[in-house]
């Protein structure tokens, strides 16, 4: 007799989805089946739920349950997975690499070809249960809140764009372009990681609200004031050793790359809403000598090995950017917050056993 | 008495220059003289030559000796120097850098603020003397040729385009897009220095059959066939390792850009004639997790060191690219060479000394 | 049936190994089955021949079948087996590496805990077909002759000895100290690299002179002459930017860090006899500020992707160091060569199929 | 009349130094005058005072004034002097590198060729003025204490050595094997830059106290227990990230590279007492495949950059390494806290002006 669960699932190409009783899936031999302690909505999520262009051009197989940030327990492994056990606590890498693709081959392996995504390709973690490969399960410290272990993925987009290729942070200066989540996150990682001066680029209340209580040492809204000469003033005249584009608009990134000093690091996570952009190219990169990191993803595992540290040292806090919790039949109120404009919500988690909601409400009331 | 020399001056705000006898200049005590044994025309000579519109902005100081690729003799020490001596073969560096800049003293004073740059705000090198600061002297060995030591400065160019900041080449694939002077030491560096796949991009029937000789793999003409399919072609699906810009068209940079494999890195040598191109940004940098590097000028001293020893160790051939000589009183004929369309020269060296320009040509018989 | 094949079997503990009829390999699901067409003799085999104290104790499960270089085409491929076909040419990287011990997560797979070793934990490659895990075969370029395809792992050590972490070796001086196999093939990479100055230190008539076929500036003969001296004067008083230790003997550790320069990189190569050396710790590293990479293996698969576009380019000529190829089933004769103390082999190469032995000595024959 | 001042001059080649009246130096034209506000006990220092086999080798010009870490006020400046004006507040490097020197040009100025050292090869800072060159002036930001802004050179040294070369630090793991003064200020600095997990290993009470109060996450006592042990239970089995030797001590030494992981980084900057020690070089280096960065100085002016960013962002706080001020006159009292046995006092701290010693006090007591 097959069991069933609760999940969200996309099961028509329209906006929405729905909360139904779907089949356990039963892992593969190279799987592991993880019983979902808690689950956070992504911006991708919030494409395929509203089915806009991109979701409609990329989503190919309906009913797919979705989501993909996901902390779990494990509760069955299959016959070739040898180092998970049932017990473990994991969470997923989304990016399933196939290891024979030269990016992996030569320490790339979260840019390689043809890769398969949780959520995307097949069903997701907005679930009672997911079943996830044992090459992109992630061993978590038990010592990790549920809530803040399923955020792990976006934190790694903010520490690989935080730290680039070269890890070159300690004692320098950021510009973080974009008030999202994981601007925050990355004004949260950027103050741990020794960067001594902080500038905050946004213009929602929310988001400048917590990249502050994150650590952000100045804050510029987007529209008010000279922003180059405001940072100029702030750091002897030279610009910040590092900018970072995370609002995914070409104003952003002219602004990035403005405020950026002659020989700095620029990181560019941020995706544009057009394929093309206009840019300073002379100005901006060959005559100030700069280097741009293309981020795609993070770095696997460089990002989850430091991520993991981060969060078992307790050394970062990252619940102000968990604004929102609830149980997983919610859902459609947490996607209603994550879309609403202007933005209210950051961070939203799902939780489909009630009990591990409750111990979620508790830790933060205890905070 | 004030002794006299030979040179090539800009008297007036409008095109051309004029060969003069003018002072021999007097070293300040921070300065060496040299004694000019061959001095080769620069892009940026033919501006000033030209008078162009960046000239008519750029140049201040008229009347002004030309010139600044340079290889000569010191015959005067000022009082202060303690590094170099009379006798000694020397180069210069054009850009005089600030020692106490924040970008000179954290290791990037090739792109410090506030440079003076020989031949555009002080005299230059095409003339029987020149007077450098002994911190802009590279001391030559005595067994480099004069015509290959005065052309070091592009080599340093084409040395830091290819091996970026990395220095991460060997046994690598690369793309060079442009086929001028620089373009053509970028083959023969990459070629010295183990990359075992060198793909040309060029125009210029001359650039192509230099870029040949210089050990270019594949000649790609700009206009004919598919570039990228022949590239994974060549690559195993895969696209270059490195590629780098050194046509200054946005044409050049799409293509240098799109040949490149993902995570592969990018040399931003080449300067746009407008001052923003369109980019594909998303495609091109960020989902491709690739590497920009921006090259002005070159890392000093560390490219000058391996240019010294690729071209003591005559490990590195490059005459090919050094397409006339003649004497100084023939610089007219030099500059109309270097500015004809279609480009019919190379490097164009010229010789103070008759002396030397006879030597020189008696080696290239000999070769 | 089981069908049977020729191997060389350890089949008793004791020095040698017979010539014995025993069943071709199954190859497990993920496993390839391949036809051995070269495979190369190793020192580590050379100890599980001749039976030394570091064999008594390492190998477990007698009888095995020796060998691990190997060059062949895939005949079999297991069901899970993926990027991998029938008719493929491959190798083997010896490590079979556990993709989720840390190390291999975080881009060091080569140095992994609890790794199973080709022809040390099970069965080699002397023998007509031997079965390999899908995740250490590497696709070789068809182009490759199977002499030289075979010992792409001792390239591959030296690859990563001369090009270390950092890969900073074009236009740079280096002193390789040792005289066997790796060293001469370190000797041909140093050369192909770009670097301009090369010191071989030895001992033995046959490595210095195939030392200087494969492109050595200088031979330093042990116990002749100031090395230190010597080299100061052919690197303007600064010794050389990168030294290497592959001797495994401490003097020749001493004497790499006498020739180092300040600021040098240091590659720790050779296994020294005694687990405790003398070290000049004060002099040698800390006031010198240089940096020493340990070199355990080969980095995977950045090495193997290099050495694959070294010998398909034919950029690399490594004929001189293979000095005896021989048929299989002369492996008495091959074992003989590589222990003769002087050293009189340096690469041995035996070919199961008697078809690919007159190959190799045609292709020999018309170099 | 020439001007005169009050300073800590060794005299005589024998133990002790005398509280004298000596000419006020005159600033070379190359050269600042600085009116020294605060001014700090270096091991240096106690080795010159105490006179042992070293100083009496290595200090050639009595009598001269002691002491290089310094903070103060620029009174005067040469007249080749441009980047510094009176009253701009400075420290100074202590090494006088060469900027022609190869080192200096590749990018290592701080392990140069032939440096003249303040308060070795000349007078020092233990005085109200000292006269130091413009290329080893560093620009203090105002908002430092003077009491901070003087010991960076020694915080200086702890940069370097938890940020090696690689700088890669961020969420990472460090054991730090030493308790004086510089490895309390790495404790201090591992744990501002984002360093999860910090093992202190000492052996003395203060060295541990201040250890613990600057931020260490484990103290393990020299002679107690299993460290080794105790590490691999807290970072998972693997080792450490990251380690340091700053005690300078064989069984340190050892120690140190015991705790380290398979592939990680080792700092030597800790000078054995011996020139050679016994060190397990196959298993601690080749086997484990790490990388040692020899540990000079600190790099310039990388080093100080950050330093200047560190202190002046409040970021961390020294305060609990400097355990001793005063006035100068009480500069016999500073160096018997400094070389009592076992150690009490970390860094101390000298003031030749009363006002400044005042303003110490008072800063201090409102902490």
């Amino acid at each position: 007799m097959t069991q069933t669960m609760t999940a969200v699932v996309k099961t028509r190409p329209e906006a929405g989805a729905v909360l139904e009783r779907v089949p356990v899936p039963v892992p593969a031999p190279h799987e592991v089946l993880v019983k979902v302690r808690a689950t956070s909505i992504c911006g991708t999520d919030t494409h395929i739920y509203g089915w806009n262009a991109w979701a409609q051009n990329r989503i190919k197989n309906l009913p797919q349950v979705l989501g993909h940030e996901v902390a779990g327990e494990v509760v069955e492994v299959g016959a070739h997975v040898r180092s998970i056990a049932v017990g473990d606590q994991v969470s997923a890498e989304t990016h399933i690499y196939d290891p024979r693709d030269l990016n992996a081959q030569i320490g790339q392996m979260h840019i390689g070809k043809g890769m398969e995504i949780l959520g995307v390709d097949r069903d997701g973690a907005f679930a009672e249960y997911i079943a996830v490969p044992e090459s992109v399960c992630w061993l978590n410290d038990p010592s990790i809140a549920p809530e803040h272990a399923c955020v792990q993925e976006p934190l790694g987009n903010a520490v690989y764009s935080v730290l680039g290729e070269d890890n070159d942070v300690a004692g320098k200066s950021i510009a973080i372009v974009g008030d999202g989540p994981i601007a925050c996150f990355a004004v949260g990682v950027a103050r741990l990681c020794g960067m001594t001066n902080i500038f905050l680029v946004g213009m929602s209340e929310i988001g400048m609200k917590i990249g502050k209580e994150m650590g952000a040492d100045h804050l510029l809204w987007v529209g008010e004031g000279n922003h180059k000469e405001y940072v100029l003033e702030h750091t002897r005249g030279e610009g910040v050793d590092v900018s970072i584009e995370m609002a995914g608009a070409p104003p952003a990134l002219t602004n990035a790359l403005d405020l950026l000093r002659r020989g700095g690091r620029f990181s560019a996570f941020g995706v544009m809403s057009e394929a093309t952009v206009p840019f300073e190219y002379n100005n901006a990169v060959v005559f100030k000598g700069i280097q741009i990191h293309g981020i795609s993803g993070r770095k696997m595992y460089d990002t989850w090995y430091r991520v993991r540290n981060f969060l078992s040292s307790k050394r970062l806090d990252i619940d102000p950017v968990i604004t929102d919790i609830m149980p997983l039949e919610d859902y459609e109120r947490g996607f209603a917050a994550m879309m609403e404009i202007p933005r209210r919500a950051m961070k939203v988690v799902l939780f489909p056993d009630r009990a591990d909601y409750d111990d979620a409400v508790a830790r933060r009331a205890g905070r």
